[in-house]
């Protein structure tokens, strides 16, 4: 897409700095280091949303994640990482080209916020889960 | 894995509530719902880290995640959706066992720290890139 900042860096119209390229996706530093050694893996092909890859492209992306993780974990001496995709604004998305966050981490490095507690009744459970069974079972 | 409470929840022997069985992977509710809908996408065998999967096993939780996010979003109503995906205590995760977050969000829900901002310089890049592509040469 011509004015997609990620398709730039794909087409090689503005910097990035690779550390893979195929076919189907690159792999290059986040701009915003949030860690030393934050990937960005992307699809060449311009969609927003991960659920709007084709599966070959979402499998292809989730392999790479597989792939490249030990060279991270053995370059930047990490205890772990996290794989993080978002979709849509409201999900912290600032770029709308589909793309995977490889984030190491330390213990206690304080980077990443995690997720909140909020257990659930096993009523709740069922409700949520009927309404998404029924929701995909339209589709 | 014996005492893993993800491989109790797919043997059945704690409950679990699901939304999708196959062979290869189930997709259940965290019972932390960190926002309501909150799906968990986990493979049968026994991993405990995304680079322990087998490439087929990768790919199908990422395909998976693709099928169930229109549901997700149709049956909650939310405006995106996160997946992330926990390596390590490092990194939050707290069932050794390979998962996969699905969570619906909403505009201004609060739900998700996100993370921090750092942005890099073109050296620090360059070196990192040169780090994890030398590590990844020599595996």
């Amino acid at each position: 897409m011509e004015n997609c900042i990620f398709c730039k860096i794909i087409r090689g119209e503005i910097p990035g700095t690779f550390v893979h390229e195929d076919k189907q996706a690159v792999i290059f530093l986040d701009i915003n280091q949030a860690a030393k050694g934050h990937l960005l893996i992307a699809s060449r092909v311009h969609v927003e949303q991960w659920h709007e890859l084709d599966e070959d492209n979402a499998s292809h992306l989730a392999r790479l994640a597989a792939q490249w993780a030990p060279a991270v974990l053995d370059a930047t001496k990490a205890d772990g990482y996290n794989l993080l995709q978002n979709n849509g604004p409201a999900a912290g998305q600032e770029v709308p080209h589909v793309h995977l966050h490889l984030i190491p981490r330390w213990t206690r490095d304080g980077y990443f916020g995690g997720v909140p507690d909020r257990m659930a009744q096993p009523d709740e459970l069922r409700e949520t889960a009927m309404a998404i069974s029924e929701a995909k079972s339209t589709q």
